[in-house]
């Protein structure tokens, strides 16, 4: 039986640097959460310091929610500087079939091979539509229709991708795993999928790129499920949600963890 | 008897994808309060795609809160394709008449006709004043005061004016409504005026405009009003305000409006 | 025995119009921080108004957290009319050793002479080594290590440095106290010290500043004590802090204040 939680304690050993250049919904959650859980995030996106500070950071993280042609020349500066060092970034490819910006956008970043792409159903359909034909997608795709798509776009990049939703399914393009961690009220809050992004590029910083995302997506579901047995609604989940990603242990993960090969 | 919480129930039914330009303050709670009614809100901000996306989302609001040039011709482009599509838009003027900016900012989009115009007292006198003669606002004015402007911009914009305080005033030019639902602490807590313009632009869509906003007013001041009672100071009433904006009920709606004809 | 709830109590009676240009992450807390203790917060940055903006507000915030050109020009136009007017500035030089867009960026601040810079002891010894010899510094100095470059700093602008951390440092160059309010928990969340950059421009206003700032920093810390004691996590903490920072009287601070001269 493997023993999930011990990237959990792996992560908060390293307490990794990690720039997020990030939406502006998400900024002060992600910020957060990803404290909470022990990383240091720092929000850093001009592209006149973006790439400077990816020489810093151990690991990058890339989010279109608030696209603008400014932000995304920093971004690829940023994305540019990690792939070079070999540090992890995490591709969170925010509403990427929506625009012809967005899927420009998402194509570009593309090229610059992230480590890890999470995204949701939709997003990920959209983004392997981007790489072979410049397709948009549907809105609410489920994972399992997202499977195929998920193998192609990390056989594409050499890298993980994790499509997230009520099951999350993640893949290096060889290997796969589906996560069952979580609890229905975190649709019905904002940027929990973008705060996501930071925790998974937490984990990878020094550990195995599918089972340090694999181990992330179970601990942050595993907050979730404990956040649920005390929430009266969205807000008072938000805030268990932070208290138990704080008090969450490696035990505790290892233990609730509901992971299986797929 | 007028029942309220019908509006309510609509707006559910069609959890409308709402585009919101909004400022940076507000962006995070906005979200969550639109998230927790039961809309679908999205925040696509740059010149380069929306126009593109207001041709997808069903209802758009506009905020100057924290403006600059770059998101105006952004925020013109999305509120022209409303306007042609016939697709409800509010304008939320912050602090319109503090700089010469602003009240450039409120005249232009002024003459995209918004479908609704939230804002409270002083910004109402000034946004009615920029129409006519390019004037400031005083800091503190009262709902009563405003009661004129609101109906001359009603009739000037052929759309619906919400003028909100301690007690709202809502006009199409032609009826208005006086809406008492509400809590003090709200004005100690920030973006509370931003994010019910979300509420309002959800729901506006497939429904009379001016009924809707009334009904949006009570809604909100409904889940003030519980969150009250449960509240310690301003951070615990921001937790039960989201709690109690998932949990009322059209029911609770109908039952405790407080909506007098003016 | 000097009385430190007194500022707390004038500023509430003031409740002055504070300006602040600070970063994304920031925005929502730090209003709502502000709005709690019982200022007035306003977020105006674009060039074509930030300068006529700090014409009207009676202190001015600015934070170099997300910085870009653009958003550095608006902070050069209102530190120079906040100047040019007397009324407080207070610099938050975050990660200003960080990269050179950063150096810089806090060398030209400086030269506009805040009347309080508040950083943690590694920024206050990047900023002192920016204004001597463009360095950078070390990412986890001690307040201790930083109160020699606080001292040149205060003298070299004519203002006051605070230097933030288990234990602050507070001084104008000449004279110093130590304050040691608050609670191990408040490192865990974000911005919480740029949300008190904007607590201490409040007392500032019409306070003697080396005073004020002070009685700030008690006051905040001590929101954090009472905060710490109910909280379970970094969840229910930064709820709690809110509420506090509410409830807190001038006399609790009076009473609880640990402050001594340096």
């Amino acid at each position: 039986m493997t023993d999930w939680g011990t990237h959990l304690r792996t992560m908060r050993a390293n307490a990794p640097l990690v720039q997020n250049i990030t939406n502006f919904v998400a900024m002060n959650v992600m910020a957060n959460v990803m404290l909470a859980a022990g990383a240091s995030p720092a929000m850093v996106h001009d592209a006149g310091e973006a790439g400077e500070f990816a020489g810093i950071a151990q690991a990058l993280t890339l989010n279109i929610g608030t696209l603008s042609p400014d932000w995304l020349r920093g971004m690829e500066a940023a994305a540019q500087v990690a792939h070079d060092r070999g540090s992890p970034w995490v591709l969170d490819p925010v509403a990427v079939g929506a625009t012809a910006m967005r899927r420009d956008a998402g194509a570009r970043l593309l090229a610059l091979k992230p480590s890890v792409i999470r995204g949701n159903a939709s997003e990920i359909l959209a983004l392997a539509g981007t790489a072979a034909a410049g397709k948009g997608a549907d809105a609410a795709d489920s994972v399992d229709a997202a499977e195929g798509a998920a193998r192609d776009l990390a056989r594409l990049t050499g890298g993980v991708v994790a499509v997230t939703g009520a099951q999350d399914f993640v893949t290096d393009g060889a290997r796969a795993f589906r996560v069952g961690n979580g609890h229905p009220m975190m649709p019905r809050i904002t940027v929990m999928g973008c705060s996501l992004t930071g925790i998974v590029a937490a984990f990878a910083v020094g550990q195995d790129t599918l089972r340090a995302t694999v181990g992330a997506l179970a601990y942050y579901g595993l907050a979730g499920e404990r956040a649920g047995v005390q929430a009266q609604g969205p807000g008072s989940f938000q805030v268990a949600f932070l208290d138990a990603l704080h008090a969450l242990t490696p035990e505790d993960v290892s233990a609730g963890a509901q992971v299986m090969q797929a």
